[in-house]
């Protein structure tokens, strides 16, 4: 098969309106289709994956199906009510992706993991990768999205975009790895701070450390873990794929995205590139 | 595993208004709602599959996506966007199906055929029953429906509702099979003539003829194939089941409707009944 170009996450944050419930940022996902839309007409392959932002988030922590439950009693139908609660959601914003899309001329197919994909203690114990692979194969754009799922040890969880990438990435091998996120890339301080500066550069290592170190230290400014969890899964993309896979983190609506997407450049200030220290050896 | 009570086909005539675009028929999908969440609140495991009545069909002719093409040429192109169009107007029913179970207390989840079912030749190569099951397993409702799919020799085609439940009987063993449709059952004339006659009993062989044998042959009504496709596809069910699951063809929007998915058990008038013949040996 022509090879894949790249995997486009559509970050919760730049997607939706994260703290206004099941809210749809409807200027930003026109301006996702239209990077899409180009990368399509250029006759590169790719994959749209998107997070949940305000569609998901609120049903799944009112219910707890993040942590799911150990106990087979009788709070088992909570926990199912509000798995079929948070699908409804995200499966909401899946359509909604994956129309506009459609509306910009891409042949746009939404697969939602929870079935095919199966995790066990929130470890990935069966992916979907064949689907994803032949719909590509025969010309289509993969829409997936962070769901909800079965788990074999805690009854449910939550699969993550993130984590859905980092499998597609390791099976499929795109150029690179594209997050659109709402603010410009990695800082070192919460990017609101008069002093914060963005970080152009993370270099990794093969077995996955990167610099600069701080970063995959706690960061002060980052409570949910969501930056760090960010980085880690950057980090790791690079690694497992020796360096053949690089990692772009930049912002949904700024000049420099598309060029991300199409051409894996970005310009200093632009956003952040994780990619493979040169070997020593 | 708890045995699987039965299997629920809501069809798309009977949940939407077929003439009208895209046409939710509300009191008949709550009525059907009513119908799952009795089951449900008396233990009984069930899945639920729908047609697409109005939802999808427009957009499917229009685009021959059952017809597919042999030439990987340049209409591939516009065969992929009648794919996606259809793919978006059946997933937004599904959508409605199972938020209207869900707001009925049931823990449905939506589960898509397209990239976990594949066929070849318009048969199915892949069905994908393991994600039905574990989602049964796990107290679930799964609610699948008709779907454009992938097909290894014609790029795509339709997998009807109906086809996906003839696998699952198969693989899954319910009691019975309940088509709910907007119609008492099989009728002898178009059921709108004076003289019509509801059809109560079809006897199956074991070779998956039936008798009254008129009927599975042209029927003179039925223009589009649909009546004398239902009958095979329920003849075909209780021959390979050897007669452990009975199908049952009842109108939704009628009192015996919650008794045959209950107890699959229907009075004469009310439906047409499916079973095999007693055998002679």
């Amino acid at each position: 098969m022509a090879a894949l170009h790249c995997i486009v996450k559509l970050g919760g944050s730049a997607v939706t309106h994260k703290d206004c419930f099941e809210s749809l940022n409807v200027e930003s996902l026109q301006r996702a289709a239209g990077i899409v839309q180009t990368l399509h007409r250029q006759g590169r392959r790719c994959i749209v994956v998107h997070g949940a932002g305000s569609f998901g988030h609120f049903q799944a922590k009112e219910y707890s199906v993040s942590k799911g439950s150990m106990e087979d009693s009788i709070d088992a139908g909570h926990l199912r009510r509000g798995l079929c609660l948070t699908r409804l959601s995200v499966t909401k914003l899946n359509h909604l992706v994956t129309e506009e899309l459609v509306k910009h001329s891409i042949p746009a197919v939404g697969i939602s993991p929870f079935g095919a994909w199966k995790t066990a203690g929130k470890q990935v114990a069966r992916p979907d990768v064949a689907a994803v692979h032949e719909a590509l194969e025969a010309g289509y754009v993969p829409v997936l999205h962070g769901d909800a799922v079965l788990d074999t040890e805690q009854q449910c969880c939550i699969l993550s975009g993130d984590t859905i990438i980092e499998i597609l990435s390791q099976e499929l091998s795109p150029k690179h790895v594209v997050f659109l996120t709402d603010v410009e890339g990695i800082f070192d301080q919460p990017p609101d701070n008069p002093g914060a500066r963005l970080v152009d550069s993370i270099v990794t290592q093969l077995d996955g450390t990167s610099e600069p170190d701080v970063l995959t230290s706690a960061l002060p400014h980052d409570i949910t873990g969501g930056v760090k969890l960010k980085i880690q899964t950057a980090t790791r993309i690079v690694a497992q794929s020796r360096g053949a896979v690089t990692v772009f983190i930049c912002k949904l609506d700024s000049e420099a995205a598309v060029r991300v997407c199409t051409r894996g450049e970005i310009g200093a200030g632009q956003g952040t590139k994780v990619f493979l220290a040169a070997s020593t050896s």
